[in-house]
């Protein structure tokens, strides 16, 4: 069977392209994708694949009961795009100034869409049941996935499997991991509040430059020195405001950043040594502070066993040279819920468009399409592995 | 003489008083203030005292020839107004948002014309000649006087004086110096130039908020270790900008900032050791800068001979129940360029009104009326002592 | 044989405390522990067992050929003290002022003495060679391991297994790698200087003190901003002297330290940013430095193989209830060099002494003895594992 | 008279050598100059001058009361030496190793002796009485001033005059000041409890010199941020000692140093700050301080009057060209404690010996003796002048 599936991948190709390109053009901002859930629903409403849109959100969840017994495991495809101007010179450029598949979220959704009308087709073999989970909003937090799975999204799942599209991977690469995959990823915004004044008379002012950087400079000693060196996080300050007049001492400073890390414990740490290291520095200045620290995602943790289902079911896709364990990405993904309910993994397709560098959220950014049937066959791949595990 | 001039001031406060109301509510920014520059040049058209205007930009001098000989003096008052918006709730509220005389200029401008007027009545009786020396742009820097000087303001002119209500004081008190009565004030601002990326990738980037805030912490030291303990200087960073996203390393940070001196060695240190900083720092980060110093007014020296003359005059005024010498103020005043040429020296006429505690350029600064016609006379009452010594 | 060995073993034990308390009461410290080496030598003397002494230093190396062909193991002993005061009440305890074994390494040379003893009654039917490796100088840079192998210590050997007792293991535990087991430890010492001077004059110095606060500050953010989140890496600064009196300033300043990393690509990176941290501050400071990097020994990296054999090995010691893999220790350890010229693998012994919670290089340091024969079968173990391997 | 007495100064000038050589060769440390005060002693007893020694200490004061009425003047000399090694190769050097006359106390004491002796030939025509004031103790704070003048040394005293010889003035300068002569002069111990341990291992202590590193670099803000920039402050970290090992973090970092001022309002908010900045550092750390000040002398404060009968004797010594008005000296002096308790002013004599540009306190300081009889005539100077006022 799934010699022919690979074939009916291979055989949908121009449909994919054709979805993921209209998607780009018409891309939605998080918890703003209604369209596009729509577009998902419709999709589905016309396979005649049973679903449930506006899960948790804008989710849309479809349901493929195999015509024998197995497992149900859930396939997840994210479908929201980002506030970036798409600055690339294609056809399929966005059509709304501002907003851009900057990510390849728009790539997810048509390889899912079109694996699902693929399958569609294997209804009656199938062992089991397949879960197509399109996720709205994972690009900003508390993101959609959590919402999801409150209203029930992985309820009767057994396992679940994610694709990313990778544009800084070859196509033909595949990794995963076994523990790590994904950093957790926070955000804070610290505000210093001195006082103001004269840029002449310091005496009589707290000055908020003077003491945010005091604070910049000593939050680098978390990761230098108040954290176990075989841990992995990092404290970046992405934002300082502060001041309106070269020549008035600014009242307030405004430090807004996030922090990756690998596990709670580091995670809590860090932000019990954040607020010391603020705290101290403030009452050293007689100063005031706001500290709001913002959780995001937690670290992304694939289960070993169904990563190993993932670098198996690769070997059986011809596309694929290479698959292998990465070391932990430092970015942030929210299908880090779904491995903390169920065991699952997530991989990274190699989608590497030739002569273009451009990372993820980068206004030039585009994939390979030919990496959406590799991405496709992986999953269904992951799919079959699992029930026979 | 003087008797009578005392009592033809008072009478014209009515006039002193309308005068200053209305430039209140029509201030105009520094540069651009040419509707105050024809309303005093039609004011001495009026009187028919001949005047020229446009000297050195919206400069207006007019000279009063007096009937018999003596030496001339120049007389200054500055009308630019502040990018503030007024948040005083009177009837004289400026009428032009964000543009308000925070600074008390309009106050020294009605002055000098009344006390045209005045003088214009006693002309044939006087000795020597009084240049009434409007100047503009004195808020920002390179400033009016300079070019006005540039033109030939101070040609033929043997001393000039200067008067600045000040609001802080209580009226009846006058501050003068025979050395430095206010600080050198200069503008600042540096870029630092590191490489941004990623906010999970540090290793990858130069961070520039990191090196900025090394170099906010390291400018500290040139005060406290690089300068000679008994010279006075200020070094204030007002603004801290970098940065566009909470998760993005920041490739920019720019810092603006003001530093104050009292002399000219003091500031070629502070110049010279500020790009050492920052240099070093840049080279310790691998990073690049840039450093703009626009030096601004150089400290305003009184001239002691002319400052003992002020502080006579004020015993001839019975408003004034205390006249006394004052440490250096840190703020900066072009008026420094006139006494670098010409005997002279600047003064303070206690201008504090009751129950207004605001320091200038505040947006609810005022003054005291009453305050004016003090002005007035210290101002002719230095004129006559001038032409006594 | 195995069983009877083990036996034997046990039944040695008494030799091995005894062995173990008199090198324990006669410590010496590294590159002078000479009579040590006789102490070892003379053993080797008494059992016919032919051995070399002097070898790279004061190494000594007994060679004992089994009476059946096989491959050549080396089981290494380090064998020198600490310049530490004992503070322990115990009879044992070191009769030399300020010299103390406080490492283990007195119970590492009793242990491979008698296991040598143990097997010399094997000999005939012993399969290979083995080579008891007894090593001088481990505590002390450059160590010992490097001239001895320089020597031809390791010519012939196919394998190289050691042993390290470990004072907070309990008694039953044993923890090897696969991978890194202990981190590469390195030395550094920084000179800032300065220009010293009155305590009143700083203007007219370059404070060192300053200087070198600065310097610490900066070189916190090597860890923190400079290097790949997921690498390991430790920069402490141990000592800071400066200064000779409170009121002159200082015109020197001596920071001096250690670096630890997993990685000799990480060490480079490390190195240069140090350098280039302290120019750009100097630069900044006009002032000038010395910068002294003694390069320690390297990560020490298991051999998955060997490190699997004796994990296997553990398995039929009776006394080892636990036997598992660890992750990286931060200290050094010069067996590092075995494993970059042969397979090889280093574990820890678990060795504490019950009410004794005192680490390694702790003045009452103190090891728990039945770890002696604990870890002769496990090197004896390995030794078998490795034949059969 | 005043001719005569010149003369006679001029005269005795070998003795005056004489006596300081002497003194040079035999200096004594601070509150143990039990000899100098003996030797002095003897002198006034030989001279048959009333004296009383062990005042408030070491302090010896004698009285010559002239044969006419008049006003009682303090003529005041220290007299002990400092912990330094003397390096001059002269026939005079220091036969104690590690002590030194490096300030020129043993002029001070030659001089006032022998114009003791001088005066004792005029005492008959002498108006009003000489107290010659020799203090211990100047070296060293809280100092001798203090106990001589709580025995009673200033009692029935009308003014006090103190000479100190300068080194790096030439001979023929002499300065004094009519307001602040001297700076106040305090000492500091900041010991910064942190926690210890393996060097690798930061993240289980509290690193005492990061910690301490990050004071020193904050302490930078009092001066450049805390203070009126027209106040006059330094603060010195004149030591850092940290640590034991490099491979130990420091549990512990102590930091001595100093405070110069000019008032004692400065004082107190520097005092204030200080303690506020350790202390949200210790928090921001987790860590623990004590912190140790110590008030050292006032700031010296010359009374005008007595600065002007300086000025004035100095214009009758024809040896002095050049008599002027100093800015403070940063250094502190306990002649302050007499100025705070009667009229009285301080003066510097210029010193320098040619080819000798050590400053005070330096190992190879010396003077140019022929400052001394200028001392005297300046001393007695002042005397008259006083008598006159």
């Amino acid at each position: 069977m799934l010699k022919n599936i690979h074939k009916s991948i291979d055989e949908i190709y121009p449909e994919m392209v054709e979805i993921r390109r209209y998607l780009h053009q018409y891309p939605e901002l998080s918890f703003q994708e209604t369209k596009t859930a729509k577009y998902i629903a419709d999709y589905y409403e016309q396979l005649e694949i049973p679903y449930e849109a506006n899960i948790g959100g804008n989710g849309v969840i479809a349901t493929l009961k195999g015509g024998k017994p197995g497992k149900t495991v859930a396939l997840r495809a994210d479908f929201d795009g980002l506030p970036i101007q798409d600055e690339k010179d294609v056809p399929y450029k966005s059509k709304f100034p501002g907003i851009m598949h900057a990510c390849g979220h728009d790539g997810h959704t048509a390889t899912l869409l079109t694996l699902a009308k693929v399958m569609k087709e294997y209804q009656d073999e199938l062992e089991g049941t397949i879960v197509f989970l399109h996720q709205h909003a994972e690009e900003y937090a508390p993101g959609g996935a959590k919402p999801m799975i409150e209203s029930g999204a992985l309820k009767n799942v057994d396992a679940v499997f994610g694709n990313h599209l990778w544009a800084t991977l070859p196509v033909g690469v595949l990794q995963t991991s076994k523990s790590v995959m994904m950093a957790g990823a926070d955000r804070f915004e610290l505000t210093i509040q001195g006082q103001g004044g004269h840029g002449a008379y310091p005496q009589e002012t707290k000055d908020a430059i003077v003491i945010a950087s005091e604070v910049v400079s000593q939050l680098q000693q978390i990761v230098s020195r108040r954290l176990d060196p075989l841990k992995t996080a990092v404290i970046t300050i992405g934002m300082f405001e502060a001041g309106n007049a070269f020549n008035i001492i600014a009242d307030r400073a405004k430090l807004t950043g996030t922090v990756r890390h690998m596990d709670v414990d580091v995670q809590e740490i860090i932000i019990e040594e954040m607020e010391k290291i603020v705290k101290g520095i403030c009452i050293s200045n007689d100063a005031a502070y706001t500290f709001d620290y913002v959780k995001g995602y937690p670290p992304l943790m694939n289960h070993p066993e169904e990563a190993e289902i993932v670098l198996k079911a690769s070997k059986n896709i011809v596309e694929i040279h290479k698959a292998e364990e990465t070391l932990p990405y430092m970015a942030g993904e929210d299908f880090a819920y779904y491995t903390m309910e169920k065991p699952g993994a997530f991989f990274f397709t190699g989608a590497n468009k030739k002569g273009n560098p451009y990372p993820h959220h980068h206004p030039k950014f585009d994939i390979d399409e030919k990496s959406l049937p590799i991405a496709a066959k992986t999953l269904i791949g992951a799919y079959f592995g699992y029930q026979r595990s």
